[in-house]
């Protein structure tokens, strides 16, 4: 199976799951409910029912291939895909509060609307909702104690998320960051979910820990590689491609990790002439043309280039040992190659 | 056994249970951990331990004693009963935010301290936390059923809370607010976490939700009857007690009981003027006076007196036929008394 055929497949399924948890029990959605559908793309400012851009929806169709590929019925999985898929949103909405981000996929971010103390418990109010769903897995019969291990591994995914959080923000005043702490921050805050999507389909599917503990190593290298590719193209990429001008990292003073390379290298002339210009508080062009100089000749390009290589081949050697559904393996092969394909 | 008693005798307990789940699991806390243990009280801005005040962990105690009323060893509901209280502690922490207070407890709050965004993130790990916590009643021998009986709990009473902070914030840009939406604002805010308190503890001890639900009626009408004595005190009490002016909440424009029975009141002179006073941005004490004389006169103080002890006598007679433990009745009568007897 192609990847975007269970795409197409599954997430029709996984928007009737979602709204099945994000509508109230009975009548109209009130503000409460309302603030929430519009973040999802449902429902416009006036709460009427509007098909804005969502997400790819990329983790819950994670969770339903890893279930597939343990010989699962995908379906059985759905309140864990939407768990993940809410988790996901969830932080977003804090996300834009804590980045005093005004649009998100093009349209005014629900503090931006109504404001941050209620966007805050909009926020928390799904939160809530997330890890509610996965106990309606109870209802496709999984198990209590599976449902437990599943609970469980939401949990440390959440704190791991909370914790890389801290790490980012924290950075932003900082240029002592080491590759140590950029690889936890990064870990939490792109590899960490992913990898628990993966993990609670194959969990449902199996229930065995051991067994879904391997997807949540494959989703964890998956994650580690996407991240790491996506801070080569925030600097070195085709601004035709990735929607954002070459060297719009580096404008915004983001710690990613060619910068932490750099930031963390002997002092030589370039190196020191490289924190001078990122302790800038604007950077012309100019700066940003040096900087990416300098970047490539102390070999901080190549050094993130190879780690992102490093991580994808893990990624792989991970895919190729799990899965007993070859229908669902081609598909997991398919996501891989969706997602590091940009460059490598 | 006297309620005082039990607090002297659960409290030790329940610092030793909030400890362990909001310590890392190996070394000193850095910010990320400390930020969460100087909201706690246990240490200052610079991360030293410190013994600043706390709150009555109030509906710990509760949760302990419900388990102990239901014959079962209070201890093995201590992961219960921190869970409530980090609960507590989450959503202080975002309540701060929200209502722009400096303060709380007599020192900064965290996001005076450390700003919003990580104000925030602090709160959602501490919401994590606090989830995370019920997992550990496995490990004292909780059926995996009843845990997961627990969490939906938990996570009912979330949900009512994020509704109830809705509707309070909602309030405050309205004079529309009905009775009836009042009534299920201070259920939200106040009432559902003391009846999940005595749920969970019940549950624990007899792994019968029937069982549970009759402390969960019993927490609800106690806090039901606190939340509209607080109302009553808010503008009637005593300042030495209370410990802020007479009329306080009306200058802050509240919405308690008595000013939404006022607001809900066929048009008179008194109840047109009263709404004039409530529109101002400003109340002088003048106009405190008035209309502290208009809500006597119209009768809403009278009608929020008898709804207090309609709820206080719910809760008693609930009380009443409640709990197998004598000690233990004892005491939550005590508590009972306790949090009612400021004027009943």
């Amino acid at each position: 199976m192609e990847f975007q055929q269970a795409v197409t497949e599954f997430i029709p399924q996984i928007e009737t799951e979602l709204k099945q948890h994000l509508m109230p029990a009975t009548g109209e959605p009130d503000l409460f409910w309302g603030m929430m559908l519009y973040h999802m793309g449902w429902r416009d400012a006036q709460l009427q029912p509007v098909q804005a851009p969502a997400g790819k929806r990329l983790r819950p169709v994670f969770t339903m291939l890893a279930c597939l590929a343990e010989n699962g019925e995908p379906a059985g999985a759905l309140p864990a895909a939407a768990a993940v898929e809410l988790l996901h949103n969830f932080t977003l909405i804090h996300d834009d509060i804590q980045d005093n981000s005004d649009t998100r996929r093009g349209r005014p971010t629900v503090w931006k609307l109504w404001g941050i103390p209620q966007a805050i418990n909009v926020g928390d109010a799904m939160f809530t909702v997330a890890r509610n769903a996965l106990l309606r897995l109870r209802e496709t019969g999984v198990s209590a104690e599976t449902v437990l291990d599943a609970i469980a591994c939401l949990d440390r995914t959440l704190l791991t998320l909370c914790r890389g959080q801290y790490l980012d923000m924290s950075f932003e005043t900082t240029l002592s960051v080491t590759v140590e702490t950029y690889l936890e921050m990064i870990a939490g805050k792109t590899a960490a979910l992913l990898a628990c999507s993966g993990y609670l389909g194959a969990l449902i599917a199996s229930g065995s820990g051991a067994v879904a503990e391997q997807y949540w190593q494959f989703g964890h290298a998956l994650g580690m590689a996407f991240q790491i590719q996506d801070d080569i193209l925030g600097i070195w990429g085709d601004s035709a491609v990735v929607g954002k001008p070459i060297g719009d990292d580096l404008r915004q003073h983001k710690k990613t990790m060619p910068v932490v390379f750099a930031l963390n290298q002997p002092e030589t002339d370039d190196t020191r002439r490289f924190r001078d210009i990122y302790r800038q508080p604007k950077l012309t062009d100019d700066m940003v043309a040096e900087a990416i100089t300098i970047l490539e000749r102390i070999g901080a390009k190549n050094h993130t280039e190879s780690e992102a290589k490093r991580y994808t081949r893990r990624a792989q050697h991970l895919l190729d040992t799990i899965g007993k559904n070859s229908d669902a393996k081609e598909a997991l092969q398919g996501m891989l190659s969706f997602l590091l394909a940009r460059t490598y």
